[in-house]
């Protein structure tokens, strides 16, 4: 891994600017110029306050018509800089971050590239729900999945024993149509987190038939879905006799627990 | 998110000291007791000179007998010290890193927990090869796998656009098997990359009938493989004109791509 490269793409995290990496950071504090995303925590730019910082105004999900004007700004300040450029991007740069089609921009014009890892937001969603993704014999995959199809529509299958879903809040009613479409049982454990790793962060857990009435709280907010195994709150031995007999015991979760009728119209 | 737990599972990112988060180094330095496993950087003692540092052994995809001695330690620990007790895991705690186990012996003793989330080994493997996951159009889906079931049988399927097996470098020839009798194409592009994060990081990049020779090169290293649309090299326009003859052209790969025979016996 070059050290020299010409443009560091630096993940940043899910939101809060705490889950960037010291890597990053020393990316960061080296930079000339910092190319950035809208899903940037703007407390970052206190670790590069040499750096002309440029908004290149995307958000995570939206699907961007301007995605080839990213990239030309980008050759543009990698061709003029006498220093480092840094792309800043959210969450983990290789999870949904549209990195191939910028590493093609350098690369057409012999640019050299750095990527630099970072956190993608099913971790943090996992981690503020204190749910692991994997569990011992029982959950040995998980998927990460966009729901959304370049043609904007929604898809989901049952391909792991727990999927991730990056999405948006509002498209929640969708996605329960799909899931249970595509197999998962109506009593499979949900759990949906938005603004994951954020001080604002919030989690809450369903049954797969009662996750369209999510849509009201987490709308507005990039929102992880999580389904199977690895939605499952973590309970002691004790806890897990004593709740057996109801279909989605949630005694760990520190945030909101939906009842399914609770924010339906 | 309590900021107030007992004990906090800090996710160190793999092998590399500067890839664990700005959050983990700030538990580091507030911690009494750091229980901590052999994947771990021993850099990263520098950032909590002020604590007791524990070694509980456990390396990353052993079988570990170990496991229940590692929760008894942790609940030790936790309810003598007056101060933090943090975890250190390599990786992302909640991906492959037996956290429920431990987060279970902590709720049967009643002592809250806290969970930082870090860079899981496929994110710097893909980071390290700069091969993102997912590709806009053609890869809209990424499979986290542990290849070893637990009566130590590799188990592959083909279930994502992409898939990422978490393994040993010595199951490499097993795994090839497994892929293809999955029916993944021989010549489906694999990613190979061994200590990813590290200074010492080795990338190869393979056909799938190629990729058993991959284990000599990355025997006794934890190794990350990646097969599917993410294992392919990002190229220019004209480079993948210019290649379009190839099977699996990899123009940009900086470090080793092995061909069929260099290292077979």
């Amino acid at each position: 891994m070059s050290h020299a490269a010409k443009v560091v793409f630096v993940s940043a995290g899910p939101g809060s600017a705490d889950l960037i990496t010291l890597r990053g950071l020393q990316r960061l504090a080296a930079a000339e110029v910092v190319l950035f995303d809208a899903l940037t925590d703007p407390a970052l730019r206190a670790f590069a306050p040499q750096a002309e910082w440029v908004n290149v105004g995307k958000r995570g999900f939206e699907h961007s018509a301007k995605q080839g004007e990213i990239n030309a700004l980008l050759v543009q300040h990698a061709q003029t800089a006498a220093g480092m450029v840094v792309r800043l991007k959210g969450g983990d740069a290789s999870v949904f971050g549209r990195l191939e089609e910028e590493l093609e921009a350098l690369i057409e014009v012999g640019i050299e590239a750095e990527v630099v890892p970072g956190v993608t937001a099913a971790l943090a969603a996992a981690a503020e729900s204190q749910r692991p993704l994997t569990r011992r014999g029982r959950g040995r995959s998980v998927s990460l999945t966009t729901a959304m199809t370049e043609d904007r529509e929604l898809q989901a299958g049952k391909h792991a024993a727990t999927e991730v879903f990056y999405m948006a809040g509002r498209q929640l009613p969708g996605l329960q149509r799909r899931l249970l479409a595509a197999g998962w049982p109506a009593s499979t454990s949900v759990c949906v987190v938005s603004r994951a790793g954020c001080a604002d962060a919030l989690s809450s857990s369903h049954s797969l038939h009662e996750l369209a009435a999510a849509s009201l709280l987490h709308q507005g907010r990039p929102t992880v879905v999580t389904i199977g195994v690895g939605a499952t709150a973590v309970t002691s031995l004790a806890q897990r006799k004593s709740t057996s007999t109801r279909a989605n015991p949630e005694p760990r979760l520190k945030s909101v627990v939906l009842p399914a009728t609770a924010l339906q119209p």
